[in-house]
């Protein structure tokens, strides 16, 4: 079975959740410590129907799929390489009834999709906002990384067309970018509720942040207790090793 | 000199910076650490126009008179019997010559003054969005905790108008606002660039933050290290030492 899924220059990685197992081209974006925070900060119930914009590997819907109970999980993916190794990764993990993959572009999804039909929706946006000068802007780590294809209001407007009223967004990204992100959020109706920072360690300031918006909330923003991800001595802490399996960091590892 | 100044009832209270005093009635809203820290957090050039909107007992404009070469520092105090209380700690001071308190409602003192003019503009306003339900709505207290007399949407207009292009506006406020404070700057063309948040102790979540804001400038938010209070023992940690002296803290808190 594996012969047929995973292709030559392809690896596949052990996800420690489940046995859950995720194929990823080491040229390409491969999946951080950033998607598995979110999966983790996301709060899913049962029966839900979650989508994910901007899916890459399809790591997020894989990784939701195996915590929470949600009925229906779809993974958006603009680039047709990638969205073609993530449907091959769901059918690894016999996911199919489950979690599907569109290769599309989350602006022109919207279309094809119901409005105001999903109870979640999640997004590990590219953080880049400058796109204009990369050399290669159409390089898959490009697309990843930078906003070429889709900007964060693009995201951000999609999810609001896309949640039900008082269903959740959930987003990671960059706290250099958290103005952007909370004037975008209020302004298309997603009203952010619950804030987490991560930090490298105590005594260095955030360098992610982990957003869960709720459509048409009423203003009050929660934050939760400060996560930090190494302890002085280098080592991860405690809660880490508790979100995130002790053999999967080191080489997965990806964070600009 | 001092029989003159402090009222029976008053009390005088020590600074701990460069010998300057306080007059505070210990009935009214005394300062917290806030003022000490948001004084701390300003970047005042040398001869320099700075208002505080919402000066109370003036103790933002007089640690500012202390620790900065600003030139004129103006602090506007809507309770008159307050205003008149911090005009008199000014001349306790004999700092007249660079600080001026105005007994005046901030959405009126616009009119009184030229717009544009002040190279920044502080304020540590009522944190309470819900006036509605108070006992005593015209209390001292209840005027310097709760947006009865000004809400935050009026603090950031009136700052907005008053600050120069490229000009600063510093605020000091609690995390739960985050989203109100952000998207009002941004609206009122008060880019937040500088953001500090102020934690009880290294594994607490954020109860203070202080921003920086520069009249349009370009989008982008840089986070400064936090700020811990205590440490796990209780104490006081080594940058609060630096920042707030010794023995004026524990008698002067008034942290919600």
């Amino acid at each position: 079975m594996e012969e047929v899924l995973v292709k030559e220059m392809e690896r596949v990685d052990d996800l420690q959740c489940k046995g859950l197992r995720l194929i990823q081209n080491p040229e390409g974006f491969c999946f951080g410590i950033d998607a598995v925070l979110l999966s983790n900060f996301c709060e899913i119930r049962k029966d839900w129907s979650v989508i994910d914009l901007g899916t890459g590997t399809g790591i997020i819907p894989i990784l939701l799929a195996g915590k929470t109970q949600a009925k229906e999980i779809i993974g958006v993916e603009i680039q047709e390489e990638v969205a073609e190794m993530a449907a091959r990764s769901v059918r690894l993990n016999r996911l199919e009834k489950r979690v599907r993959i569109m290769p599309q572009d989350l602006n022109k999804v919207v279309e094809d999709l119901e409005p105001y039909s999903f109870d979640a929706v999640t997004s590990n946006p590219p953080y880049m906002n400058e796109g204009g000068g990369l050399l290669n802007p159409e390089s898959m780590k490009a697309i990843s990384r930078h906003e070429v294809k889709c900007t964060l209001e693009d995201v951000i407007r999609v999810a609001s067309r896309l949640v039900k009223d008082r269903g959740h967004f959930y987003m990671v990204h960059r706290p250099h970018r958290l103005v952007d992100i909370i004037y975008l959020c209020r302004q298309y109706k997603l009203e952010p509720k619950k804030i987490r920072f991560v930090h490298p360690n105590k005594s260095k300031k955030p360098n992610i942040l982990l957003l869960q918006c709720v459509k048409y909330g009423k203003p009050e923003l929660k934050f939760m207790d400060p996560l930090y991800v190494y302890e002085e001595d280098g080592s991860y802490t405690e809660e880490i090793h508790g979100i995130y399996g002790r053999d999967c960091m080191d080489e997965n590892k990806d964070v600009e």
